[in-house]
């Protein structure tokens, strides 16, 4: 068993520039975060983009599909900005690759000591485990399926719809 | 859909007194964490008992199962010592109760800035959701049945067996 | 023996809005800060403004100059964006006004866990009590005389001149 | 200007061991203190111990003091458990080091997120330039003369006496 982690940016792996005051994107924190959590799944980690997902073309969503459909797992998550997650999740559904792919991001860098991203890497990191094929999304503890989900942009909560 | 979560104690909730200069067990970290995640996932959560899971005793263990027995939900979430995990999953599994309860814990403590906590509490959520009935064990972001499991107390990880 | 801290906004500051993904201000970490650093330091505390000194016009340098005069305490720091620091302090020292004054900051926010303010807050508390009256910037460990200092926009770290 | 930096051990550079559940000591962290501090200022650091002060015997106190008299630098902080702090300080001004002696140590250690070290070696770093020759104590953003201070068990704070 074998889970592929695609990384493409979002607000998960922002840092902040303390030269020019900005948040910024260098290395994905992945490895870090999985080495906190003490985890040993086998896991095999690409870097696709590192993106603020407002910033994400159709071109960049239509790469991510094809390396979920040509890489040798099933088990499949992605680490993806808030704002674009449910566009991209709805073009991966399309693309309909057999396999389990579970789009997953966070509210606050992971950098940034408050950040959601430890636990949403472990729903996700759970819910490739043990969900049937299909595209989800899991934030805030709870999965969600591709076309019954929703940001509530005010809140910043991922509700069902 | 409702988590029930039983806090036992463990390193997990383990934090500093710095006066003593000693670990020691306050109130339980719990709320903070599920705050942190942003979890949206309804939760009922008591706290059972403040242990060292090496001073757990069998009247504890029967606590523990009297209350998973009887709590309201299906899927329970335990947060336990690593060190006495396995021989609690086992008493519960002989308790035969048809729910899906999953054990967890930490190898470093929540407070210490460094825990593996927040990422095996996003796994047992995720796990409590999706594996049928049954007692498990999840550690290192994977899931083990309650009789196939041990800790390596060499190096702290949990392997199957 | 008392300390008086006026805040003024700065990197120092800033905390990170989640639902906006931008820096913003919100209250002062300054207590908190203290209560880390076990502080038994009798401090007055005052927020002046809270603003990037980008932002700071002279009407705001004027209201910090006067709060200085104004404060029955000799003994004065303020927490100040590093990018105007120097200007500031300029016109502080040409107030004449006869205390020592400490602008002090931070190039990475409080709150994201890896900044440089904590230590910068123990520095200005130290110099306070020990350099005669005049006008200072301590940042990076050491304190500069007003007149003999600048940021280097480069590297982040201000200099002797 | 230099610095020299003595690491004698202490709360400041205590680990948590995951696998034995125990607090130990593992390398000083002062250099990465030091780095997060952004601090600038020359220093020599030379690690001669790593205990809890509680341990400390009349012969290692006699080493600090050897090396204290025996480095080029004439300011000098000593990192120290707190518990024996002032004997330390004691022996130090015995010896008639025509220093400026700063001890200072921390209630948490460095490692667990919420620790007063970073604030201490501020202050420490700060009256070390800035302060007489003589042999004193910072903690809680103060400083104590040698023979005009103790640590009140109870409640983990230095006084006046």
């Amino acid at each position: 068993m074998r889970i592929h982690i695609f990384v493409t940016g979002g607000t998960f792996d922002k840092e902040y520039d303390e030269i020019k005051g900005q948040l910024y994107f260098n290395e994905t924190h992945l490895p870090e975060i999985l080495n906190l959590g003490r985890c040993t799944v086998d896991i095999d980690l690409d870097t696709l983009m590192m993106l603020d997902s407002l910033n994400m073309s159709d071109a960049d969503r239509s790469k991510i599909a094809a390396q979920c459909g040509a890489c040798s797992s099933d088990k499949i998550i992605i680490t993806h900005g808030t704002d674009t997650m449910v566009e991209t999740a709805s073009l991966l559904a399309g693309a309909g690759i057999p396999k389990t792919i579970l789009l997953t991001g966070a509210m606050v860098p992971y950098k940034f000591g408050s950040s959601d991203g430890l636990f949403n890497m472990g729903c996700a990191m759970a819910f490739a485990q043990t969900l049937p094929h299909g595209v989800y999304i899991t934030m805030n503890g709870k999965y969600f399926h591709w076309n019954k989900v929703k940001k509530n942009k005010q809140t910043g909560y991922f509700e069902e719809i």
